[in-house]
């Protein structure tokens, strides 16, 4: 997609580190990292974010998020990974092309996840019922 | 899986909040909310976590990702949410059984997302390596 920071990376009009590719996707370094080896998976085919990418090879995503979080925890030496999709700027997205960041995490690395409050059963089904009602 | 909390909550051993629920995946709104109407989505087959998990279902998942995130916009009335998913204590992982995060996001919610530090590209070169290396 014409101005897509993301398509510009894949079509190689724009320098990348990457780390992994195929036929679907792309693996690169992230610039900005939150923590050291934060890298991002790019579905090569342009979406602005989750809500409006196929899901036909998911699958084959899923595997590759296993794969570099695998690779991650042994090529980094890290103690785990995040993997996160920010979807909508409210989220933090920044980039408008789906892409899902796998986070190497190390013990005490001083991340902060955020807090979650106990809410009560109450609150909770009003939640539920409000998100069960745009199922139907 | 014997004394895991999931299990039982999939077995309907123990009380929930359900939102969604079928042969594979089981959606509820979990415990400890991050922001109001945090839901978890759990594929019912144990697995430590997504390191283990089969992903054959890999599409189902998805697009039940992407239905539980678009409810949650209309529904709660969101402007986006985020999806996580922490592998290993290190990464925040409480419960060692699969479950996706699905957060609601509104505008001002106060949640900060982790800081992104600007890495050279000699650093982003010596991490992909690392990472490349485990990958062959």
């Amino acid at each position: 997609m014409k101005d897509c920071i993301f398509c510009k990376i894949i079509n190689g009009e724009i320098p990348t580190v990457k780390i992994y590719e195929d036929e679907n996707f792309l693996v690169i370094e992230s610039l900005g990292q939150s923590s050291k080896g934060h890298s991002l998976i790019i579905p090569k085919e342009h979406s602005k974010n989750i809500l409006e990418m196929k899901t036909n090879n998911g699958s084959k995503l899923l595997d590759l998020i296993k794969k570099i979080g695998d690779a991650s925890i042994k090529g980094l030496k890290a103690d785990g990974f995040n993997v996160g999709i920010n979807t909508n700027s409210a989220a933090g997205q920044v980039i408008m092309h789906t892409h899902i960041h796998i986070i190497p995490r190390y013990e005490k690395d001083g991340l902060n996840s955020w807090k979650e409050k106990q809410v009560s059963e109450e609150d909770r089904l009003i939640f539920a019922e409000k998100i069960i009602k745009e199922l139907e």
